[in-house]
């Protein structure tokens, strides 16, 4: 048994209205999972090593829940188009690179060390259709020490001549083959992974729904970004209600034992999102990423006060930021936008309600995960404000902001993700 | 005569529509001047010293025609109210503290440094009422080689106990004084600031308009920020027929030996901006601020076809980066929710467009600034990416499209402004 501590002034939250600051105490890990936070060490953890942070900033890692890997070496490119031009013309044409298996090694490479050093502990990401380069991605993943779901892609229809697979049968095929693959590893784990309903037929539909089942595996997929899409969607299913109701006809929309992240709902009606609520579908809020590809502004407030499952995400590079911290910020923003703008009812997000989406809620995703509240699974970031000097003196939760708004993932000194140190 | 020249992948504007590329060129500076870029350099410069930065960008110096300097310190706090409140219970308080000397020069010495490493180097900036502190702020400037206005600030109501002005006479004395003592510093001038009409009384502003006259100094306030501050405008000028109205009926809206900025413009209607445009007034666009203090968004792309003289700000701390890169990208971003939500007419703006404000538009402020054409006081930031490895090759505008979004102002390793090396 593994029992440590880290001392610092600690940060987490227990609602989404509040942050839990607990200066210079004791966050205690134990065999992965969190013993508690204390003032002072109790007798029996007198003896366990004590990782001295004082005077710095500790807070659990940050969930990012849903960015696209292969996309981070084209992030801030082609930035003036809307969803469906830009993956024709930007995203695709990128992603078909990775059939080549030295340029994969050498951009997923890029990225891994990247999400290794950001406040970033979970992520769930989109790799290619490419199996080899997926695992690729995955066996880079799994050395960094981080705890992520990975998922090979499934399109088999609408892409382009370069990045389109020629059958729901071999997509299935490779489905299957990238699962035998990659079964050994245990921290970079899959996700099946539907790229969207324009991208794959019915018949992959119903085929990764038995694959699921089979499986159990989680599912990711993306939701209701864009109204162009949306119209799309309703062409390719005149039958669905809406676009969640298509991937729910296919058994693709969450409920018991189909754990299921969707990102973007920008534009998800009432329906939709009761039907989201049932399902326990995960929503993945990426703010920057609606506002780059002009998608709008996903309505934060109402999902949240909705008691809605939802976390941040950097889509990247719909985001051009890996950094959940530049999230939080984008989040609290594009909610001032549209509060001002759209629905003077929608009430902004406030800084402790953009850390709980970013802590508690995308590592709800993971399980316990998320807070430094007992039998929480152990993921720690330490953050050392020391390059940013302020002519006062701050509160934790001021350095806190500070760190958040400026996006200062330079100030990350030491990583933790269940239990494990990364550096 | 110094003559030197910078070798390297040049950007500038010619037009706002496009970025000028010249790879691997020289731009040639003259006795503080640029003389013209050219892909080899002619014989009759020959001999003179070449800034070697070969594979690095070099682009003209951003300029900042707004920011607070005194906010600087606490940048990213208190960010959860409207301008009004914000104002009474963060800025105003805030700024109460340069009543301090030691106070003073501890906060501005890190502002100072910081606006140096910067990709900024031209800056109109808000100082305090206190005109110790400003001269502290203006000594410190000068001495970093930044080209700048600074303005002590006139509030001579609606401040707070600590921060109000007990007259207009006082208010004006102290200008006047302050003028007296600035009068040496060279790169570092002074720039006539009532904060904005409703701390000054109208005795106030008819004096600062005497002033201006006899002096004629630039002057730079606020305008139509927040739909509060319109409305409490209206009561306090009831005759004015709207905001802009309100300054130019004493004089102080740009026109003729006038030289003005005015932030914000948010919610400018018709009238208001064809004065600005009949006075030529300067608009100060601030999107990150904008929308931090839930003012709205700035109808940028309506600006620009109007051919208002427009740059970026960042209005710290209003907004929470002293980055004009960032500034960019903010103002791409927000144009783009702006044509969402509010204004299908009013196209998102480009990079090539925000590049230009942030160096040609701003720059005009300062007279013929930003840009590498013959005659244009040469103000150079150059930047190296290599932080940013990209596993395939790039273009120029794409690596400054990257340098942009990820407002990487680490990226500039050398700065030169009115021809001289700042590092």
């Amino acid at each position: 048994m593994r029992i440590f501590a880290i001392k610092g002034d600690i940060i987490f939250s227990e609602t989404p209205q509040t942050l839990t600051i607990r200066p210079n105490a004791y966050a205690v890990c134990e065999d992965g999972l969190c013993a508690g936070v204390f003032d002072a060490l109790p007798n029996r953890y007198a003896a366990i090593p004590v990782h001295d942070c004082t005077g710095r900033l500790v807070i659990p890692g940050l969930t990012d829940l849903h960015a696209h890997a292969p996309q981070y070496a084209f992030r801030a490119l082609g930035m003036d188009m809307e969803l469906l031009d830009w993956l024709d013309r930007q995203a695709f044409p990128q992603e078909a690179r990775y059939a080549d298996q030295d340029y994969a090694r050498a951009a997923y490479t890029l990225f891994a060390d990247d999400l290794r050093r950001s406040a970033t502990t979970r992520a769930v990401l989109f790799g290619t259709l490419h199996v080899p380069a997926t695992l690729t991605l995955m066996a880079l993943l799994e050395q960094t020490g981080l705890v992520t779901r990975v998922g090979k892609v499934n399109m088999d229809r609408n892409g382009t001549d370069d990045l389109c697979e020629p059958s729901a049968a071999q997509s299935l095929r490779d489905t299957r083959r990238w699962l035998d693959a990659c079964s050994d590893f245990t921290r970079c784990r899959p996700i099946l992974t539907p790229r969207f309903l324009p991208s794959c037929t019915d018949e992959l539909m119903r085929g990764l729904c038995a694959l699921q089942r089979e499986t159990g595996l989680p599912v990711q997929s993306h939701l209701s970004e864009n109204q162009g899409e949306i119209a799309w969607v309703k062409e390719l299913c005149p039958d669905a209600q809406g676009y969640g109701d298509a991937y729910d006809r296919f058994g693709l929309f969450g409920g018991d034992g189909c754990p299921t992240v969707m990102a973007h709902c920008v534009w998800s009606d009432e329906a939709e999102r009761a039907l989201m609520r049932e399902r326990g579908v995960f929503i993945a809020h990426c703010p920057q990423s609606n506002t780059n590809l002009s998608s709008g502004a996903a309505p934060a407030r109402v999902l949240l006060n909705e008691g809605q499952r939802i976390g941040l995400g950097s889509d990247v590079a719909g985001g051009a930021h890996l950094s959940i911290l530049r999230a939080m910020a984008d989040a609290i923003q594009v909610s001032k936008l549209h509060w001002r703008l759209n629905d003077p009812d929608a009430k902004p997000l406030t800084l402790p309600e953009a850390f709980w989406m970013a802590t508690r809620g995308g590592g709800a995703f993971f399980g316990r995960v998320g807070a430094f509240e007992p039998g929480y699974e152990f993921d720690a970031v330490v953050l050392d404000d020391a390059a940013l000097p302020c002519p006062f003196p701050l509160t934790p939760a001021e350095r806190l902001a500070r760190i958040v708004y400026l996006a200062e993932d330079r100030a990350v000194v030491h990583k933790y993700a269940a239990g494990t140190q990364l550096f």
